[in-house]
C-alpha cells in the first residue's frame, strides 16, 4: 500500500492541507513543523505522486527549460539564476536539451508539454516556425532568454544594440576606424543577423562606412577565431586594427593565433568580446569585454513568471550589461 | 474537448496502438507513416497527456539526471552522451540541478521521483547518506556518473587510480621526484579523498615517499591554482618541480600565476591536469593531461539502463582515459 498524504497528516497530527503546503513548499508554515513533517514523510516512505497531482490540477508547479545541446558556457549561469528563483518559490525546474533534429525537437517539447509545465523557457534557442506555432497553440507561457525571437514571444535579454554600440564607441574613441566582427556573423539565423545589423548601424552612427566593417565566421567557436587571422585574412597585413568577437571563445582563438605567430595583443591587434565570462578574465592578456549578467537574466525571467507578470502582450525586459576594461585594446595615434 | 489518441488514429486511418508507437517513438513503423501521423497530431493539437500515461503505467519512459549547480564544464559532455543515447531510444531525459541545501535536495529528488522516472543518474554528485537511503528505498535505478559513491550504487567512470598513476608515472619518467597535488585535495568528501589516497599510493609504487608529496587546495577552482604558488608556496623557491592539477581550470590558474610572475612553464614548473577538456588545448603552453571520455560515460550509462543491464548487484564500468602530451612538462636532468 502506498503511503498517502492523509497517512502523513495523521502521523503528524496536522491537517492534510497543512502537510500538502509543507511538502510542496507553498504558503506559510513554521520551519520547525516543516522539518518534523519532512522527516516523517521520509521515514514513512511518502512521495507525493506528482503525475496524479498534475492530472488533478491540470497544471503542475513545474517549469521547463530548453537548452541547445551545443551551447556556450553562459547557459549554466542562466540556469543558476532560474534555479535560485525556483527553489525559493517552491516551483520545480525541469531542464531538457535539444538539437537541430526535427524529430528530436518534437520529442523534447512533448516531454515538457505533456507534463503540463506552466512555462517554457527557451535558452538562447532559435526554434523553427512550426514549433513556435505549436507552442502558441498550447496554453503555456513561453519566455525567451538572452535573445528576442520574434514580435510575439516575451524575452529577458541584454540589449543587443547597446552592447554592440558600447564596444564600437569604445574602440572608435581609442582611434580605431577599421573594425572586424568575428564569430557568428551568418545571415541565416535571427540572433546572428541582428548582431551583424547592429554592428553596421553602430558603425554608421560613428561616421564609419561599410568599407570600414569586416566580417568573418559562422559560429561562436574557438576555431573560427583562430582561423579568422590565419586563413581568413593575412595575419601580416590585417585590413582592420580591432575586433569585436561574438563570443569569448572566439576572442581566445584570436589571442592564440596572434601569440602563435609571435604577434602581440593589443599592439598588433586589439580584441574585444561579447559575453564577458570567466574566460576573458583568465586570458593573457585579459580581454576587454561587454559583460552580460546571465544569472540575473534567469532570475528575473523566473520571477516574472511566478509573479504572473506575463500576459498575452509581448514583454521585453532588458538586463543591464557592463563594459569591463582589461588589457586587450591599444590606442591608435 | 481534448483531442485523444483515438481521434488521431481515426484521422490517420490507423490503429490506436500504431499511433501510440509512433508518437512515443517505440517499436517499428515506417518513417513515411510516422511523418504523416506526427503532422496530423500537431495539426489536431494532440499531445499525449504524459501525467495520465505515467499514472496508468506506473513508470514513465523518462530518466532523470541530477547535476550539481556548481559543476565543471565536463557536465555538459556527459549530458551530451546521455542525450544521444536517449534520443535514439525514445526515452525522455529530465535534467535537474541541485545545490548543498538539504531542503532543496528533497525538493529536487521529489521532482524526479514523483514523475516515476525509471532511473536517476547522479552526475559527479556526492549526496548525503540520508538521501542515499531514500533513493535505495524507491524502486528506481540509480547510476553514478564519473565517480564511485559507495559499495552499493553502480557507476560508470574513469578509473581514478589509473589516471593518477599514469600522470605520476609520466612525471617520474621525466625525472620529477617532488610532485604536488593541487586543487581539491580535502579529506572531507569521497571524491577528493580518493584522489589524495591514489596519489600517495602511486607515489609509493614509484619508490617515492610522503615527503616527496605536496598538497594544496580544497576546490577545483582557477583561484586555487593561482593561489597555490602565490600564497601557498613561495614561487621563487617551490619545493616541487611538477604539479598534478585536479581539474583543468586549476592548471590554468597555475600557468597564469607563473606567467604573471615572469616565470616559464614548463622550465620553472611542470604542470599536468586531470580531465583534458578544451581548456587544456587552448592554454599557452598547451597542457599535458589525462583525458576523460565524458560523452562516452554518458552514452554507456544510458545504454546500460536501456538494455536493462543494471540489477541489484553493484556494477562498475570503467571508460578508458587517454594521456595527451603537450608542452607543459619539462625533463629534469
Amino acid at each position: 500500500m502506498a503511503v498517502t498524504l492523509k497517512d502523513v497528516a495523521q502521523a503528524a497530527n496536522l491537517s492534510v492541507a497543512s502537510v500538502s503546503r509543507i511538502l510542496t513548499n507553498r504558503g506559510r508554515y513554521s520551519e520547525n513543523t516543516a522539518k518534523r513533517v519532512r522527516q516523517l514523510a521520509q521515514e514513512m516512505g511518502y512521495f507525493k505522486n506528482q503525475s496524479a497531482a498534475d492530472l488533478a490540477s491540470k497544471t503542475s508547479r513545474a517549469v521547463g527549460v530548453v537548452v541547445p545541446l551545443i551551447h556556450t558556457t553562459f547557459g549554466d549561469e542562466v540556469i543558476k539564476g532560474l534555479y535560485e528563483a525556483t527553489m525559493s518559490s517552491g516551483y520545480e525546474l525541469l531542464i531538457t536539451y535539444i538539437d537541430d533534429d526535427e524529430k528530436h525537437q518534437t520529442q523534447v517539447f512533448n516531454t515538457l508539454l505533456t507534463r503540463q509545465v506552466g512555462a517554457v523557457f527557451l535558452l538562447s534557442l532559435d526554434i523553427p516556425e512550426w514549433l513556435m506555432n505549436q507552442l502558441a497553440a498550447e496554453n503555456v507561457t513561453v519566455i525567451s532568454l538572452t535573445t528576442i525571437l520574434n514580435d510575439r514571444i516575451s524575452a529577458v535579454t541584454s540589449n543587443e544594440f547597446t552592447m554592440m554600440d558600447t564596444l564600437v564607441d569604445y574602440l572608435t574613441k581609442k582611434g580605431h576606424t577599421n573594425i572586424a566582427l568575428i564569430g557568428d556573423t551568418k545571415l541565416t539565423t535571427n540572433i546572428s543577423s541582428v548582431r551583424r545589423r547592429n554592428f553596421i548601424e553602430s558603425m554608421k552612427q560613428h561616421q564609419l562606412t561599410i568599407e570600414n566593417a569586416f566580417f568573418y565566421g559562422e559560429d561562436h567557436s574557438y576555431e573560427t577565431g583562430y582561423r579568422s587571422v590565419t586563413e581568413g585574412y593575412d595575419i601580416d597585413a590585417l585590413p582592420f586594427t580591432a575586433v569585436i568577437a561574438t563570443a569569448d571563445l572566439v576572442g581566445i582563438g584570436l589571442v592564440n593565433a596572434l601569440t602563435d605567430a609571435n604577434k602581440n595583443v593589443p599592439k598588433d591587434l586589439s580584441i574585444t568580446t561579447i559575453d564577458g565570462m570567466k574566460l576573458t578574465e583568465i586570458s593573457r592578456p585579459g580581454l576587454t569585454t561587454i559583460q552580460q549578467n546571465f544569472t540575473e537574466i534567469g532570475r528575473i525571467a523566473m520571477n516574472l513568471f511566478i509573479e504572473n507578470n506575463i500576459d498575452k502582450q509581448q514583454k521585453i525586459i532588458y538586463v543591464p550589461t557592463k563594459l569591463v576594461e582589461r588589457e586587450s585594446v591599444a590606442t591608435i595615434k
